[in-house]
């Protein structure tokens, strides 16, 4: 593969902005990074495994002269650093995001930005319940869909050139409007996100089943939602608050359902629920079928401690 | 590892049979283990496979002269399965189940067996979302709790056996009384499942986000709860109508715990959302350091198809 942007600047250095430098530099996509984090910490632990070419101690610094500068922060904090970001950005530069929620971060970033640069958000659906500097792999992306939301008029090659580095990075790669991402996010991932954080919360918080109990039986099931429920507190909370509608309306969906199942249990409807138990079971065969999880049983986890 | 018992009738011949059939084998810890399947269908592929030393066409010969009799079919049927088997016990022997209810099987199987055999319910906290006699492997048990719920007054020496089995499987064992055990089920288990059963139903109901796209946009979340949901609908049904209450009542703290995220999400609140996400990192923490989980980002998920 061939460098698609000379320069690149990451700002924030979390799971997403260090698997990016790691997918840069095995593809040899761009030519030097840069790389800004808030806390000092994360930049010394930055340094320390040579996560970016080269860690700056302000945003100006890493934003000079860079082709492409990508927001890697917080979804409530936004705004604010593209406000920071904007003074130093190099006419022409492309200026893109990671962030899960879009309609909300075009509304906070956009008007910061100067006329002579170019906005294409972005969102890699791809992590895991691991967060920080030191969480990035290079294949993170591989086989996952990154979807971009250029703003109407957005320049088509800044967009595409875009594209070709997500494509590097092994992602498929689709276009889509940001209310309808925000809506289909909200479906995908924002609320089975609040749903697995409540059912962990609510096991945590029974009196008549210790915690300890809750823990060796695990395996029965709950383990499953315990994965996403160990996301990072912050992004999260920022991602109820700025896509709040969509969230909540697939919620509100959620529950009339919920309490169908629970009328059809109290009520003894056994055809109810197995007709909605095997209606579920294609879902997951699609998902197989697309590449999108493994067949292996018990996701393939790995065996138990020796 | 020795022989603990000399004959053992798995009644019942899915999951949980073929997983406890290879762990007998590879521990040398049953002499001839024979198996019934009330479909032809089932008893044709056990044949195929080498599921059983020997399969029955009939309850009666299945049972006949057998140490421990095992009934390993939904928890729904229990009742009707064990006034079929009790006529064939020898006395003396022990009767067991793997339901993942107690109480209710307790209520169902206990009055049909005569006073000369011992009747020691049991529960492995272990499976996968694949059913059918081909999916069992013999290290299904292994590092997994097993419950036993011995009812009151049971001969000691009778459960204790039991438990030598179960621990040769590489299985822990707690005994639990039956509510109990209902109760922490319907926590760690039976919950989560309705709750993943249902927000998968939604996904799939919504009319402005297609099915393709909610496959497609999975990694981000989703997958996880489809796991759970693609579970055998029979069985699952069983479960829900025979736990009845402790379900319902784990699913009322539920939607309570649930409606207050909802309302600190429209209010704004993410001093309670950030908190409550915190809190939440502690129990998949202690259930890493359990060994009932693994600390692999994404569950150690193979990676993407070629």
């Amino acid at each position: 593969m061939s460098v698609v942007y000379e320069r690149v600047a990451l700002i924030g250095l979390g799971l997403i902005a260090s698997s990016m430098f790691w997918a840069m530099k095995r593809g040899g996509l761009a030519g030097e990074v840069t790389g800004f984090a808030r806390s000092a910490e994360t930049r010394d632990t930055a340094r320390e495994i040579g996560l970016c070419d080269r860690v700056c101690d302000t945003v100006a610094e890493a934003v000079e002269g860079a082709d492409l500068v990508v927001l890697c922060v917080p979804v409530g904090v936004m705004g604010s650093v593209a406000a920071e970001v904007a003074p130093h950005l190099k006419p022409g530069a492309t200026v893109s995001d990671v962030g899960s929620v879009k309609a909300d971060v075009l509304a906070q970033v956009g008007p910061h930005l100067p006329d002579h640069v170019h906005f294409v958000p972005a969102h890699p659906l791809a992590g895991t319940e691991h967060s920080g500097p030191r969480s990035g792999f290079a294949s993170l992306f591989e086989h996952r869909w990154t979807i971009l939301v250029p703003p109407e008029g957005t320049d088509r090659a800044a967009t595409d050139r875009l594209r070709t580095l997500w494509e590097g990075f092994g992602a498929f790669v689709d276009e889509m409007e940001p209310e309808h991402h925000d809506l289909v996010l909200a479906v995908t991932s924002h609320a089975p996100h609040l749903i697995a954080y409540t059912m962990v919360g609510v096991a945590d918080d029974l009196r008549r089943v210790t915690d300890s109990e809750v823990i060796k039986y695990s395996a029965a099931g709950f383990r499953d939602f315990t994965r996403i429920a160990a996301s990072d507190p912050t992004m999260w909370r920022d991602v109820f608050l700025s896509n709040k509608e969509a969230t909540l309306e697939v919620l509100g969906r959620f529950t009339e359902e919920l309490f169908a199942l629970q009328r059809a249990i109290r009520q003894g409807d056994g055809d109810h629920l197995h007709d909605y138990f095997t209606r579920t079971r294609a879902i997951r065969r699609g998902i197989i079928e697309a590449g999108q999880d493994t067949d292996a049983p018990n996701f393939g986890r790995a065996g138990p401690k020796p």
